[in-house]
Formats: structure tokens, sequence, C-alpha cells
């Protein structure tokens, strides 16, 4: 039903262009012109009250007069005309209108767009837009836009946020060779948004790789579970990469989240790859689109010049590929394709003789060998030799292979003949670059791709026994206590009811019971200060440690209590927690924000210096499981600590990886209450003993 | 005389091509139609003893036959035979060989290579090569190699160490666009290297940048002095970034100083600018040659588009340079250029609108204003819009604002006829580019270049006053006595004797002698077992802190000896050191390596996890002046620990700068001497309070 809908907007058969027009410049003349011009095979309908005909088509006064039901109506006229036009569309069975007219709310105008919304919902129609370039689809030969021609055939399919570099771009796929099945102009997503686009456009048999132009998300969340389901390819940039939400951030997580830091956890989470800026975009979906994900890590460089051999490996080593030899069969063979000054090794340098021959004998090899997970091929121009030629050959030997699960990027470094076969191999379904990098980074995206993916379906993890009614209860008391954070102590009891180890912590009301409790807890304790008015605890002398014995633990009650009131008088005052005094471990910091994208977001970093200089945090959104909780653990700078460090027993990555697991369900679980939260420090013990939460805080969304 | 000779190599008038061929295929034939198609001007001497005449040009069977003196001779006559034609190349006044012919020490022929070379310089002769392609100028229209033709033409000039690459790349300036006035193959570098190369095109009034692809140095400290002292742009490329001499790495600095940081260090200091890649490498090539350097830090980016806008101010983030909004006059006199809604901040936003009139009054209006340092202009192809206009509206607001001195970068995203506008941009003088993060990466070049030019011309330190002579009686004693190390107490005399604040430590032989020492340091006191035998002292129960008073140094003096025969019998032990407690300070380790590369190798980093795990270190070639050292301060990850952080006041910074630049005065003076070396830790104190190194360690060159 969804996706028929959509099918509706993205290939109608019957089209209405509200607001066509038949003076030339004006956006409404274009768009039935393209229709026309790029040789759209349904019907159009002009929609216009002062003309007769446009372009040889009847013109309508209203879509209410045309003969026949519309899929699709595209908008052109004025934005405060739009409604008017709605209830008619309705009674013509459109299914989605593509609204191209802007001014709405990205000029301020959010009610108007919102009451487009609603009239369009109450009369079953999906809005694509408004503030939109429209649709352009080759099969279909669906050209639903301003832009002056459909795009470069191929298999990639773009979403765009931005029209101005929509239009652009669709121009670029000719110059740059790129294939593109669609272009989709996403505009102010009123109701149509990527999430369900890219569910549409994975089950469009003509779409082999879905590529975003991204400015923000409205939901992140629902691209998140689409992008994790969806079966093809998805290849991200996201413009922006500034800072956002950190002035209001209260918490020492919500002031290390950035934008960019909480997107990149979120696509690598939903196995979508990133494009690092325009060109990438383009020479990732080339990839993505055409070959199969590299599922191994035995990659083969096959070259005819050390210095692109060398550059090659440089990238490989940039973009995180690790290179190693070829078995001694391996060598052996390719050594036959070679003159004796070439090498076999990794790179395959076959020499600056090398031509068709020995380009095809040794892909064809290379290709064919259990060994072998994937195939980088270097070309060098040169004055003996023809890339034309080559490429044919290199189209040969994959094809003779027959190793359809074996993915090969191309780099072809010269003038118009490389080009040439560039040319060739990209209609051949090859993906070729003018450099190596581009080739090592274009078959490092296919190895990220199948790398997410494993991860994404790897088995869950089993449900945890968590005491969710628990932790709403203290958070309840909380609130009601007219509060919108908890103490130390509830605190620590929410991640209690979440399976989170943490120091025992009691509260004491006087300085007998602080006794009788650190006897209990057993000593040395640490006691702090319980007030909600002192954040600050350490600096209102409100914290003592290493507390030995009852006498100490007496006078530390009076001079916590003490101090605390000479720092503010009129503070409320709890008590004074009573607390075990957990013995040294790494520290770690965890926390969480809720970002205002994707919702409860999970922090990790090694304490101290790690995340006060260095920033040294990593980021997932909430779910996090076991397995990405490892992942996190790897991928901070100061990994090497939690492994072990200068003769140090590793630490317990284990209870680390299940503590993130279970401090992600709760702030998933609570995120109606919860808004920021620290443990800090969490001290990890060595492996197999486990961790320890020192210190929690929680801070409550405001109600 | 040394410009001369090149001269006769890179622009000869007369060239004899020995092994010149008239059998089309062969390398000898190639080079002569090369020359006459390529409309050398000057006279051509096939040499070939078996044929009358090739192309139309008289042959000679020997150079020694020809009518006149020659400048040049290319060889491409067997490596065997090469010898054999020097005497003759020596009569007849030839100032420079260029070598094509292979086989000589990239096989394993050094010998033969070295004869060429003294041979050749027994005849004046210089030689470039061998091993190469040949020796391209456009300006000259000599084509002197196998290339099939001369580059497209322009301002850069290519030094590369790939002789196929050079090949391949020459094809590639016509595709791309990116001018070459020469191309130069470096070959073997047996005795014509890069800072010769460089040194000629510096005074080359063709040549406006010079562009390298490096594989390796043969001497990378004359690179270096060479490379400061020209007045060109430089931009390299340096392929292999593999780790080299770790495995024989015999000190901590050591198994840090890969390739690529050493590399990256020298380029720095010598004011060369670093491309990341091939494309990177023609990108900046292309801007260094035509613009100024970014002086300031003002850059303004005028656009189109939000979208190409938004990764503009990405890539600023990306690439270093911090984006600032124009003053208010500015922002003021730009939104007359633009519709309401478009924006006159930074980026300023045309919006799609945007035709030639705006583009040109803003930029005018722009490069004219002396806020502006640099302008970044963005262009994203519109239906409206005409690229190859707005290119010359660009032009023309260069040209009528007359800032010859502030540089231009442009984008122009689209199709054909953005790539048409992209090309007579350049045709014109204007770096062009079809994405909006390379015009910012293509300006970052020209900020790196201002500022690394900068740092070269800034004044040079006082000199310091060292005790040369008492450090080498130091080293020379450790000689006689059979070692190649100096125990610490000797490194610490070598150390102080190059002013650098250590602790001071001195040797006790006996109990008493350590008692009295430890009085005069005064308590508490550091005693440690000093032996060239016993390397790792804390392992040998050789170590003992904080040593309070008479009796305890006593007792330690007798500990340290016992442990350390136990540990190690037979060690030659020359006693115990008595050595100051230094008070507590920041870590940070100083140490040095002799790099095969580049020589005496200066290291910093913080010490402890900072330097053991985060490897967070950074190098400059010796000698370090002051002002570069602050700016390795500033480059390690950690720096903010330096300027003080959780309160705590800035560390004497000026303090380790000095003493950086004397410790690479000392390894630089000592070189025939020092190894390698390491001071570790070095305590660092507050602003004013010094340092102190409390650990020293030399090792000397094996004689």
């Amino acid at each position: 039903m969804e996706q028929e809908a959509l099918t509706g907007v993205i290939e109608p058969k019957t089209v209405a262009v509200i607001g066509a027009s038949a003076t030339p410049g004006k956006i409404g003349y274009s768009v039935v012109q393209n229709l026309v011009n790029d040789g759209f095979k349904g019907t159009i309908y002009p929609i216009n009250p002062g003309v007769d005909e446009i372009l040889g088509l009847k013109a309508y006064p209203s879509i209410a007069d045309v003969p026949t039901n519309v899929d699709a109506a595209i908008i052109t006229i004025p934005a405060k005309a739009v409604l008017s036009v709605i209830d008619d569309c309705g009674k013509k069975g459109v299914k989605g209108i593509i609204v191209i007219t802007s001014g709405f709310s990205e000029t301020g105008n959010r009610e108007l767009e919102q009451e487009l919304v609603s009239k369009a919902h109450a009369n079953g129609i999906r809005v694509l837009g408004p503030n939109i370039i429209g649709v352009l689809s080759n099969s279909a030969s669906f050209n639903g836009s301003f832009a002056p021609f459909l795009p470069y055939s191929g298999k990639g399919a773009l979403i765009s946020q931005s029209g101005a570099l929509l239009i652009a771009l669709d121009a670029a796929t000719y110059t740059r060779r790129v294939g593109f099945e669609k272009l989709i102009s996403i505009g102010n997503m009123a109701d149509i948004d990527f999430a369900d686009l890219i569910e549409w456009l994975d089950k469009d048999p003509n779409t082999s790789c879905i590529s975003l132009y991204i400015e923000g998300f409205k939901n992140g969340r629902s691209f998140m579970e689409v992008a994790q389901k969806t079966s093809k390819p998805i290849v991200a940039l996201k413009a922006g990469v500034s800072e956002h939400g950190a002035a209001a951030a209260a918490s020492h997580t919500g002031s290390l989240a950035g934008a960019a830091k909480v997107y990149g956890a979120a696509f690598q989470q939903s196995g979508v790859i990133q494009a690092s800026d325009l060109n990438n975009l383009f020479d990732r979906t080339l990839a993505l689109s055409l070959q199969p994900p590299l599922k191994g890590d035995n990659l083969l460089i096959i070259t005819n010049g050390g210095g692109v051999g060398v550059l090659a490996t440089d990238a490989a080593e940039k973009y995180g590929i690790p290179l190693k030899f070829a078995p001694k069969d391996v060598q052996a063979e390719l050594k036959k394709h070679m003159p004796e000054f070439g090498s076999a090794k990794n790179p395959v340098d076959l020499t600056g003789q090398a031509g068709y021959d020995w380009y095809y004998e040794s892909l064809r090899y290379a290709i064919g060998h259990e060994w072998v997970d994937g195939v980088v091929v270097l070309y060098c121009e040169t004055a003996v030799t023809n890339p034309l030629e080559i490429a044919q050959g290199l189209k040969k030997a994959i094809d003779e292979a027959g190793a359809k699960d074996k993915p090969v990027t191309v780099s072809f470094v010269g003038g118009e003949k490389s080009d040439e076969g560039i040319r060739w191999l990209v209609e051949n379904g090859i993906p070729a670059y003018t450099a190596p990098d581009l080739a090592v980074n274009a078959m490092a995206a296919l190895r990220e791709y199948a790398r997410s993916r494993e991860l994404i379906s790897s088995a869950p993890d089993a449900e945890f026994e968590v005491d969710e009614k628990l932790a709403r209860e203290i958070i309840k008391n909380a609130r009601e206590d007219g509060r919108d954070s908890l103490t130390e102590i509830e605190a620590k009891e929410v991640f209690r009811a979440y399976g989170l180890p943490t120091t025992t912590t009691k509260l004491a009301r006087t300085a007998d019971e602080a006794v009788e409790l650190a006897k209990k807890i057993g000593f040395p304790v640490v006691m702090k200060i319980v007030s909600p008015d002192i954040l600050h605890k350490s600096d209102a002398g409100g914290v003592k440690v290493n507390i030995k014995d009852e006498q100490a633990a007496r006078e530390a009650y009076q001079t916590i209590l003490d101090n605390a009131k000479a720092y503010k008088a009129d503070a409320n005052i709890h008590g004074v927690a009573v607390q075990e005094m957990a013995p040294w471990g790494t520290e770690v910091i965890l926390g969480s924000v809720n970002d205002p994208t994707f919702g409860p977001t999970m922090m990790f970093g090694l304490g101290g210096i790690f995340v006060e200089v260095l920033k040294d945090v990593t980021f997932r959104v909430a779910p996090v499981s076991q397995n990405q909780a490892k992942n996190m653990l790897g991928e901070i700078r100061g990994a090497p600590i939690l492994r072990g460090v200068r003769g140090e027993a590793p630490r317990d990555q284990k209870a680390l990886a299940e503590t993130i697991s279970r401090y992600s369900k709760m702030i998933l679980d609570l995120r109606d209450e919860i808004s920021e939260s620290d443990a800090n420090p969490v001290l990890v013990y060595e492996e197999g003993k486990g961790i320890k939460v020192v210190d929690a805080r929680i801070i409550l969304k405001k109600k």
C-alpha cells in the first residue's frame, strides 16, 4: 500500500502538471517540456485555466476536469494556492503530489506546510517536497522536474536534500560517467522522507545502490530502521559537520556529542557507507552500484608500474585494508605472465611491457583463485600499450573467471586514451578511476559495506533482565520532590535496576547512621554530601575519601554537613552518602545524550585526559548490542589501554561491553524521562573481575 | 657554472642522440622523432654507425664525428656500451648526458653506475639518470625523451622519480588541463638529484611552481637546504609511507620514527607543500602555479547554492582554515548583489539566481576590500545561468580589483557547460575545480605555503653557547673504554655541555661516598646502579627512590650493588649514581635518531601513555629553531596539557622549546658520534620554572 502510493509519485503512469504554463522560461513550462522531451510514455495533463494547449497537449482548467484518474500531480502554482487543489487531486485518485513550489517551512511558513500535509493525508495522498526540483526516472523515461534532462543512465539512485545540487549533479553524471537510474529531490521532507524513499528503492529492480546527499534528518531513528533492513548498499554524504546542541549540553557527554560524530555512529550502525565529499559520493556510488561487496581481506593489486603500485599500497594503508603477500602457488602462477624483473608479490607488478595478454591472464587467474577476495587493477599509460585493449582484456578475464562475488576496481592513469579505457570499463560494469587511490577507496567502500552488513546480521543478544518499574519509581519520587535531576544515590539505584554494577552507596541522615553504614559496607569508605542543590560536591568541601574507622566517619559526617551549609546556607540536604571505596581500576566514562535527531545515544571513552584533553570518545545510537559495544571499545585511540599495556593484564572488556549494552537499554526504555546521564568514572578491572560505576548522574527531561 | 651545466641538459641548443635508430618502435627512433615532431629549434645529431640518415637528419657514426660542439647527449645505447662514449662526449663539450638507458643500479649494477658518473665528471659532464624517460621543455620545444609529446602548456615543472608515471602524467596534463612547462625524469639520480634541478628551476623564468613525485631521496639534507632557499612554491607527493628503519631501532625514539613522519617534518621545515595523492598533486600544482599565497586568514566563500556552501565550510574545517563572518560593512555591500533571501555571511550565498552580474560585482568588491585575504568562488550549475559567462565575470572582477596578492580559487559543479567554464578559467590563470572541497583544498595549499615561508624567513635564533669539546671528551673516554653507549652520568654530562638542565647526578664508588654526595645534593635522593652492562636498571633491582637520610643511603648503596651482582655476576660496575630527586612535573620525552635520509632528527612527545599508547609524537630534522620547536609543542594531540588543563598553570613551553633547540644542536654537532638518544622523562614545570631532564641515554655510532 505504502509502496504503491510511492510508485504513484516515482513512476506514475498518468501525470497532471498543476501550474503548467505555455510560457517558455516558467517552471510550469519546463516541467511539461521535460516530460515530453524525455519521452514520458504515460499520459500528461497540463492544468492551466488560461490556455487550451501546451506543447501540443490539451490543457485543462482544473485537475477535476481531466478525463481519467491521475497517479501523480506535479505542482508549480504559488504556495498560497496549493491547498486549494488538494481536494480535487483526491477526487482524481492522485497517489502523491510532487510539490515543486517553494515558500513553505524553508521560509518560515511551517503552518502552511503542515496544513498541506494534513489535507493531502485526509485525501489519501502522499507529499514529496515541497520546495523541490522533482523526480527523474530513467527506466520510466519520466522527467517530472525542472532539471533539464534525465541523468546518464546507470544503477544508482540519488536522493538529494539540496535541489540546486541535484540539478548540477544531473549534468555531472554525463561528464563523470556515473550512471543513475533515478534522481529524487526531497526538499523540506514535509511527508515523504529518506526512509520512505529508501524502502521503495530497495524494491526497485532498476536500482542497485542508493546514494544520499543529506543536510539533516527529521527523524534519524526511522532512517536507521529502514537502512538496516535494506538489501542494497546505501552511500551517504552528510553535509554540515559543525557542532550542534553543544550550547544546551548539561552534561559532559552532551558537550562531546557533535552532529558529525552521532551521524557517523548512526550510519555505521545501520550499514550506511559514508562519502567524504561530492566526488567521493560519485566514486563510491559507481563501485557500490556495479560490484559485489569485498567479503574477505585478501586483496590483490595488479599493476604495470611501480609508482602507481606504491601509491595504491599507501592508499590501502590509509583506507584500512591490510595488504598481504599472495600464497606461493599464486605467486608462482602469476610469475608466468610477466618478465623476469616483474614482481609477483602484492602489488603484482607486470611491468610497463604488460599489454592485453598479461593483464588478461593474471586477472583471470587471480579472480579464479580461492585465496583472492578482490582485485584492484592499475594501469599507467605507456607509449607501447593500448588502454582500450587492456580494458577489454580485464572484462574478458572477469567474465571467464565467473566469480561473481569478487569485486574488481580499476585505475587508469593517463590521457585521452586512458579515459577512453575508463569509459569502456564503466559502460561494461567495471568501476574505473583516474588515480590508484580512487580505485582503492572504491574497494574500501565495498569492504566497509561487507563488514557493516556482517555486524548488522550477527545474532541479536539475549534479552537482559531489568527492573524498569523500579527505575520509574525512583524517577517518579524525584519528580514528586520537584526535581529534574536525580541524586547520586538515586541515579545509582536506577543504574542497578538495569544491572549496572555500582559501588554500594547508602544515605546516612545522622552521624550514628553514617558509622553504622560504614561498618556494614566495610572500611575504608568515601563520604559525600547528598543535596540536589549542590552539584559540584568537591567544590563545596562535600567529599571525604579514604575514611578508615568509626571515629573518622563520625567526624567526616559533621565536617561535610558544616561545609555544605557554609557553601550554600539554604541547600536542601538529604544527608551524607556513605560509599564503598572501590579498588583502583582503569577509568572509563559512559554517558548518554538525547540527540535531537537520533534520540537516546551512548558515549564511551577512557577517563581523565583521554576524555578531557583528547576528546577520545565514540558514540552509538541506543540500543547498542554487545557486539557493537565491543567495536566501540576498539575504535578509540586509547584502545590499547583496555587490551593491557606496560605489562598489565587485559581489562574486562566483556563486562564493559555488557554494561554499555545495558546502559543503552536503560536510556532507550526511559527515553521519556532521561535527558542526559553520565557514569564517570567507571572503573574497569582485570579480565573476569568486572567493572564498577563509582559516580553516576542522571538529568531528567524538563516536564 | 652549475646552472650553465644544467641548462645544457634541460634546454640544450645542440643535441646528439647516441643510439639513434632508423627503426620505428625503437627508443632511439622515438627520441629523434619526438625532437623533430615537437619542433626542437636547435641542432639534432643522430649518432648511429650503421645508417646515413634518420628522419631526414644526417646521422654520424660517432659523436666525435659531428661538426660542432654539443650541449647535451641523449643516450639510448645498452648499459655496457655507455661508458665507451663518454670521452668523446667530453671532447665535444657536452655539458650533460641524458641517460635513458636502464640496467644500472636499479638492477644491481651499482659499480657501473658509479664508473659512469666518475668518467662523466672527469670530462666535466653532468649525468641525468640513468634509467629515465628524458627531459621535456615546452618553452624550448624540446622533447628529449621517449614520452610521445610535450605536456599541456603551463607554468608547473614536474620532476618525477617514476618514469612510467611521468609518461602517464604527460598524457593526463591534457585531459586534466593542468599545464606544465617542464617534465623531468630523474631516475636513479646517480648525479643530478632533486636539489640540483630545484635550484635550476628556481631561476627558470617559465616555471612558477615545482612539483615533485618522490619515492626516496639519496640526501635529504641537501634537498632541504635548496628547498628552503627556493623562491617558488614546491609541492611534493611522497610515495611509500610504510615504516622504515624500525627493525634496527635501539631506542624508543627510533621505534617511532617512520619515513612518512620524518619526510613530513622535513617538508614542513623546508617550506614544501605536501600533496595527498596524484590528483591532489595536479590540483595543488594548478593553484600554486597560478595564484599568490594566502597571507592572512580572512577567507571569503562566495556561492550560488547552500549545498556547495556547506560542503566548502566542511572542507575549510577539514583543511584547517578558520571561517569568520565578514565585517558588517562588507556584508552590507554584498547584500546589494543578491535577493533578499540570500546571505551575506560567510559563505556569501548569492542564491541560484546569481548570474554574471552578481558574481562579478560581489567578487570585485570582496577582493578590493582590505579585510578579505582570499576568495573561494563556488558555482552550482543551474538551468538559467551560463557557467562560461560567470567565469568571464570572475576574471573581469579579479582584473579590475587589481589586488594581485589575493588568491582566488573556483569550483564549478555541473556538466559539460561547467567544465567549459572551468577550462576557460584555467586558461585565464584562475585555478578551477569540479567540487567545492577541491577549491578549498587548493586554497589551503596557498595558505600552507604562506605560513611555511613565514616560518622559514623568521629571524634566526641567537647562537647558543655550548661546550662541544667537553662533550667530545666524554664520548672519547667511553670509546676508549670500548663502549658504544654512554652511562646515564656520562649522557647527562654531554647534555649539560649543551646547556640542557639535568638532575644532578654523581657517581659514588663507596657507601661513604654515596652518603657524602647525597648530603651535598640534598635529601631525598634517588640511587641507581651505573654499569654499561646493565641497561634495564629497574629490572636488576638497581634503582631506589625517595632515600631520605644517611642511613638509608648507606643501605641503598649496598642493596643496589648486591642486586646488580645477583642479576649479572660479571657486570662491569662503575658504582652507584646518587641523584637529585626532581619535584613532580609534566612528563615529556625528547629523543633523536639518525634518519637514513635526513640524518640527525629530533622527536618530541608527552610521556607515559601519550608516547606508549598513542604514539603522539612529532619530528623535526636538526637543527630545530626555537620557533620550530614551539610549533612542535603545539602540534601533538596532547598539546592542551602543556597549555594547562584542569585548572593547572601553563607549563614552561619557552624553556622546553629552548631545550629542544639546544638538543638538536647537540645531535647535529655530534652527528659523527651519536646514533640515537633519549631524554626520558623530562619534567616540565610551571611557566618560568624551567624543565629538568631526569634520565638520559646516548647510543654511539658503531665504529
